[in-house]
């Protein structure tokens, strides 16, 4: 059984109203059918994927437009009623579920395609589309969506675009901020904001969009998205490889780079614990064995045999230069199952027992140490401390496993690991978000002035704070 | 000899102090000798490069330090003083000269690289190091700068950040809301935003360098820039071609992304009319003749033996399919030619007389219709017509000549030209920016209600309004 949140972390409901039956009676006649009630109903909206916090939610509501979701915030806003907006639920950092009674808003109904325009590769949907389907619906038209990330079988476009996911295309296509062209907004007071263009181009004014891409639902509810998506590749390789040293691992993604150039489009690396993990508690096996690490490299192009030929004089010379001691170039069906590997690392973390997840950017020169230096900081204390990540962009996942919760591992973890990463000039969160847990030690990575304006935002947008409280700024003091 | 703005627009005044021989002596003693006055010396400052307005500043600072930056807008912003901040005064809409009598901030002196990390591509630098000074030093070490324009001769880096500079490697590395990963901005107030980190992913908090990039000056001063710069391709080819007709400028295009696909780093079209400007004004001669259309194909790649195969492929079927009449590959002398005709339609432009300059979004398919109404509605009352731009990112420039100014032929032209636009939900500035010639048409482009939301940014971040005024948002009513 989960904890709930309020027990575990020392934190004040703040003076919202508390939603009542005249409440629950005006949803139900604004979307009949589609509000959840009842403890068992909610359950699963109140408990992160992790299964790490709990809130206490007794209302979901699953609007299906964007004149619902902005009926819901105009009431909401009157009656000072707070809302937690939830896509997928697939957040790590406890950003997606309500910390108290927050009324859960769910994008799950808002899954509609709007258009989608094969000459300039422009998707236009609803904020609750799944990732996955949206993505299986563009290859059927030559093209594929600029993210893909291990939660993508349930993860909302919304929601990805709410934290501004990264992922593994992140190499290749870049980050949502260059590649969202447009989002529709419901702000906290229940007025649409539609910045929903489809134009690669547009200096009219301020972006206001960018300041919603990565604000977590605190800012307003992002009901619509415009998105720029490229071609499917007519190649996609694998290479999987075994490094003997971090030095090694990082040498040869220079050399890849330098090789493969503009067909790179990932470059993942995992040491031999992540490998130990998701052999014995998913009972995969790797292509090549007995290396302290390991690198999964992808190539998309447009042409195979040129793709092929990169991608052996690249391996040619990272095995006869000694980067390299073992590895393979995935046939079809190897390729299912060594980027699984890879996908699945999260999981097999789940597995072990209880996990600290850190997600971490450093300069990639620095990118292990952190995982070096905390294993011999915390000794026999964890049960296990793992380093993998996306390389290519500088993004370290560092996890550490034991049987259970325990605050004095924690104690020991933090604030160590922020203050290791702050004396690099890295970033406490990299792609996951502050969320609930990370967000007071947000300085560790911002200074205070940044901050502030980040609170008059904030405030500006939102003046009652009803949007996903207790999340991602650190309260006012 | 060019009339002063404000004879020629209907503007007035704003109620800011009139910097005083008391201003001068405190700008002295903080920058000796980088305080320039004089009606002569200030006269370049006043006046934008296309000759088309003329402040009446007599007062330009030179800062090299940001702790310079802010010690002068501390300084203003106490005594009500307005500040137009100034990169390499390249700007097509008026952004960056003066109005009135602001203060002009220059970059000119700060123009230093901080930090170029060879790993990870990240470049370091000062707000007014120039486009090409960059690139030339990037490219030493083996990589070049994600943007490239016609101005980057004479253009800042802080000015392309600024303006959100697009120009023609926008197709290929995306544009700078991607590229851009940290700035330094000096507030309003004088206070100072270190945001310039140097990191791909950082997702703690909300991406406040989002606003300053675009925002032309007018909420922030940015001092300092950290961008990603992609690896110095190892082979650039380009392709000059001769269509029949748009429909065969855009399946051309349609069918060199699916070949080229990776290598394609800018495909760029311009008309006929475009071609003997050029020819008449700068006496250059274009490799295909005799076409209504042109198309510039630009390739850039890591393997030069994989390129060359790839685009002779494309060739061929394009001129098997009679999608193309004429064509050229370019060979290393020839390769300057055609890229040169291509960058210097501006210049050419400004030869035939007064101009009317348009830099507008549409869906690719309707890009050229745009022009030929136009051409249609002005007949003969236009000296030229013509039609230009990056296809590739939906981006036209529509440019009209006259003898001279004529406000009779504005009028057939505007509102006109914006109508047409918003019709097709386009963008009545692409990449050019509002600056003070098009702020008053923003409503084109955007709802009201965004409208709104930017002047409450501005009135949060620059209360007095001192940063710029007159330009990007349309006066408060």
């Amino acid at each position: 059984e989960v904890v709930p949140t309020c027990e575990r972390y020392p934190v004040r409901r703040l003076p919202f109203a508390r939603p009542a039956a005249g409440d629950v009676a005006f949803f139900e006649r604004l979307m009949p059918g589609r509000v959840v009630t009842g403890q068992e109903e909610v359950k699963p909206f109140n408990v992160d994927w992790l299964k790490s916090v709990r809130g206490c939610s007794q209302l979901v509501l699953k609007p299906q437009t964007t004149a619902e979701v902005s009926q819901v915030l105009r009431y909401c806003h009157e009656r000072n009623l707070a809302v937690n907006p939830q896509g997928g639920n697939t957040g790590l950092v406890g950003g997606s579920v309500p910390v108290f009674d927050e009324i859960i808003l769910s994008t799950a109904l808002m899954n509609q395609i709007i258009s989608f325009d094969k000459v300039s590769g422009i998707l236009v949907c609803q904020a609750g589309c799944v990732l996955e389907r949206l993505n299986e619906y563009l290859e059927e038209q030559g093209f594929i969506m600029p993210l893909d990330l291990g939660a993508k079988g349930s993860c909302h476009i919304g929601g990805n675009v709410a934290t501004n996911a990264g992922g593994l295309r992140l190499l290749r296509y870049g980050s949502l901020r260059g590649t969202v062209l447009g989002l529709e907004v419901v702000l906290a007071d229940g007025s649409a904001l539609d910045c929903l263009t489809s134009l690669r181009k547009d200096n009219t004014g301020y972006d206001l969009k960018q300041l919603f891409i990565g604000s977590e639902g605190t800012l307003g509810v992002i009901t619509a998205v415009s998105i720029l998506c490229p071609q499917k590749p007519k190649a996609v390789n694998l290479a999987f490889l075994g490094c003997q040293s971090f030095a090694k691992v990082l040498e040869t993604f220079t050399t890849c780079r330098a090789m493969l150039g503009e067909i790179l489009s990932a470059y993942e690396f995992m040491d031999e614990k992540c490998m130990e993990l998701v052999e014995r508690h998913l009972k995969l096996s790797s292509p090549v064995t007995d290396s302290p690490f390991y690198v999964l490299i992808e190539t998309s192009g447009s042409n195979s045999t040129h793709d092929e030929e990169k991608l052996n004089n690249f391996l040619e010379q990272a095995m006869a230069s000694g980067l390299v001691t073992d590895g393979t170039v995935a046939t079809d069906e190897k390729k299912i199952k060594a980027s699984h590997l890879r996908e699945r690392i999260t999981e097999a973390l789940t597995h072990d027992g209880y996990v600290y997840k850190y997600d971490i950017s450093l300069p990639v020169g620095k990118l292990y140490d952190l995982v070096t230096d905390m294993r011999a900081r915390l000794g026999q204390s964890a049960k296990n401390v793992v380093g993998y990540g996306h390389l290519g962009d500088g993004n370290l996942h560092l996890n550490i496993t034991a049987e259970s919760y325990s605050h004095s591992l924690l104690d020991a973890i933090e604030p160590f690991v922020y203050e290791w990463t702050a004396r690099c000039s890295g970033s406490i969160s990299a792609e996951h978000g502050l969320g609930f847990k990370k967000k007071q030690f947000i300085q560790y990575s911002k200074p205070s002035e940044a901050v502030v304006l980040m609170q008059q935002f904030k405030a500006m947008l939102d003046p009652k704070g009803i949007l996903n409280p207790y999340k991602t700024l650190p309260s006012a003091p």
